[in-house]
């Protein structure tokens, strides 16, 4: 009788495998809620200005923010987003990198947008990297990823994006080093940032030796270039490198088209010093109209020296003199 | 006698490596045909409406399609590729990612043109990669490639491209994952995808679960950035990860301009499930203007489910209603 | 008393350790002068033409370049540039991938622009890869980066970089495959490359079986893609892989936007052989109108073919005959 069992065994396995290869991609599927009530956020769809001329994400009524509030997630994640569509105009939530079903893809062939006064749940969740039966890779949703609406203005929400819908959304993979203040998130959209044209673009300020991370998103119609003074990362998954001997390229500039989105953290002043450092577009046109904008980075003890507040004032004085 | 062996080794071990040092570099050469008559492709360079308006590649006469028929090889192959020229105009093949002598270079100054009515054989292979003898990596030809026209109105082949005459070119390396159909091929050139307009933009289908292969072309005058719906690749050479730890940017938006390529397979519907997912070009007047088409993910057996056929009739409805 | 020496070691490493920790982040500074009188280099910045309308740097008064001399420098070098601005307008020095303080910005707000007549000192170094102390790895400088003036025009240098104010800087890591000629830079600027249209575009040239490198880099307002006839590359920081499993994407044509700059080397001729192989921007419109060039690619002796002749004459006729 012994001699059967290892037949039972195989059969056994055979069956096993067969089911490890098909239960997982097939099954996979994120859910329609979240059970943690912490994982909950609630956006509203708010209308900026007299006219409605700009709309922005925000997290309460009559508040809106261009970017939207950034969204925060860990893989392993489900986050249920109520959208309320405080404008006058349709509105919806797409986002990018994330797992969700149709119900929650935000597209009006979906039935994903959402009337003035009326509101919505999305519901996305972010997964761990792991491997699948066949040995490839399933890649985690950890990323520099976005939300934008798909519903405002044409099908693929091209009023809605120039007028400010849209908003930062990072996944963090358990161990990924973290900044040491909130992510500074860059919108090239048209030719500002986050809606803005410099001096009034964001002036970002850290201490020298502190970890900060930016994430870097395009929209609109136009192609950019992102550069960073004084500071370089490397081009993957989170700016970082695996080693010495990683052979991934190290950039202080990189093509920035619509949708495409990159993050990296570094150290603030890092081989430079402190000072004002400049990030802007590097399209020659889109800087001299005002994109661009400044990193501060201040003592060790946050205090900035006189010769950088000099430089922040003479930044803002040239850049205040007309665009071209 | 017998100490004198170790020598004789060493001096047969250095004269080999001498020669492995310097024939290889020296003489590879693809070969100026193919034995293999297996490996023999004809394509025929065909007009398309009343007046040559359109150009397309073709395996029968008068028989264009745009993009031109996928040639698939893998690394070690030779194939050999008779273009005929069934149009009224010159016409060419040019490759990429391959090897080929000038004589298949298909440029004017390299003589590469054929002219209306006539045909040339043009010769291409793909190697393994390899080490050199300096330590340095021969990168194999495995990758997303194309083909194209090099000659038609100017001595870029800017008209023939224009019109229509290109396709894709995939080489894979064993053991690479295979796809479960064949490849989905998308050409952005000019605000077209495939040379139409949505709705008419090719509707992939795929059963959730199957492998599903994307191979993204750049044509024309254009920068575009390619973006999918609800599923995410890898910034590498075939849209894989090599472990859990890989660094490489994982994405769902790319930016691809003229003769860029690129090319990834994933599981359809993993982590996101059944529906109708659209792929589109991000930059938002190009996707308003008709640069967006449909991945359809069925169920298992291979059955639309009713809402899917649902969204499926919207998004041509929603499409069809007229571009901005 | 030897049973207290454990403690102590430990309490040196921990104090060691803390050190590590915080030191070198916030004291990393680059040096504001090159103790190595070799590791000066003096550039001109020099009008070009009658009425100034190109600029160029040159390492003679007088003599300006388009592209200004290529900077070489090997991790751990400090260089110390002095810029003697021999134009009648304003000019400076920026640089990218490298180290330097806000005294070598080469910015109108760090007081870094050169007035006509004027000179000015500025140091840079470049660092080796290193692992910080919280684990993360410091990437080398090691890069194809570049230079520029962000003076002239407008404070992002915008009539400077059109009229000519720009060149490459290799920075090369030991051990890092050397190429056995001069690298061949390429700046792609507006429509033209290093200033000049085919025909009178850069005609490079190697011997079969040559270690060649190129050096790739973007400015101005327009977007472009770098495509070479004949041999690949990986997008990698060198262009290398790191072994023939390295999944990094193997390339013939990249996206090139503004300040983008990359490079790699190949072997002259390798899996192709001897003759004119194109370079040139793959966006039709740029080629048309004169942006490419040849790399020619002789006999191991250094004789050019017959057929290569040939070849390179009937480029330079058909490039000769007016551009699109």
């Amino acid at each position: 009788m012994t001699r059967r069992r290892p037949l039972l065994i195989v059969v056994i396995l055979v069956v096993l495998a067969a089911g490890l290869g098909s239960v997982p991609t097939i099954a996979q599927e994120p859910p329609q809620s979240c059970n943690d009530p912490n994982k909950q956020v609630t956006l509203y769809a708010n209308e900026k200005g007299p006219r409605g001329r700009r709309l922005g994400y925000g997290r309460k009524p009559h508040k809106p923010r261009i970017p939207g509030p950034t969204i925060h997630m860990t893989e392993g994640d489900c986050v249920q987003v109520n959208l309320v569509n405080d404008s006058k105009e349709k509105a919806g939530l797409h986002f990018h990198g994330v797992d969700y079903t149709v119900l929650s893809d935000g597209t009006p062939h979906n039935k994903g947008c959402v009337g003035p006064g009326k509101s919505r749940t999305y519901v996305v969740s972010a997964h761990r990297p792991g491997a699948r039966p066949d040995g490839t890779i399933d890649p985690g949703s950890a990323g520099y990823w976005h939300y934008h609406d798909h519903c405002n203005g044409t099908p693929h929400g091209t009023d809605g994006i120039r007028k400010g819908l849209f908003g930062g959304l990072i996944v963090r993979r358990a161990g990924d080093p973290r900044p040491d203040r909130r992510p500074f998130v860059v919108v090239f959209n048209g030719r500002t940032i986050n809606g803005r044209r410099a001096p009034r673009t964001p002036i970002f300020k850290a201490n020298i030796g502190e970890r900060i991370e930016f994430a870097v998103i395009g929209h609109g119609n136009l192609m950019h270039t992102f550069h960073l003074h004084g500071h370089r990362w490397a081009d993957t998954r989170n700016g970082q490198l695996s080693g010495v001997d990683d052979m991934s390229a190290v950039i202080d500039n990189k093509t920035l088209g619509p949708a495409d989105s990159f993050g990296f953290s570094v150290i603030a002043g890092e081989h430079v010093g402190e000072g004002a450092w400049m990030y802007h577009c590097h399209v020659q046109g889109h800087s001299d109209a005002g994109m661009a904008g400044l990193l501060v980075v201040r003592g060790p003890d946050g205090k900035m020296s006189a010769s950088t507040k000099a430089a922040v004032r003479r930044w803002k004085r040239i850049e205040g003199g007309g665009h071209h």
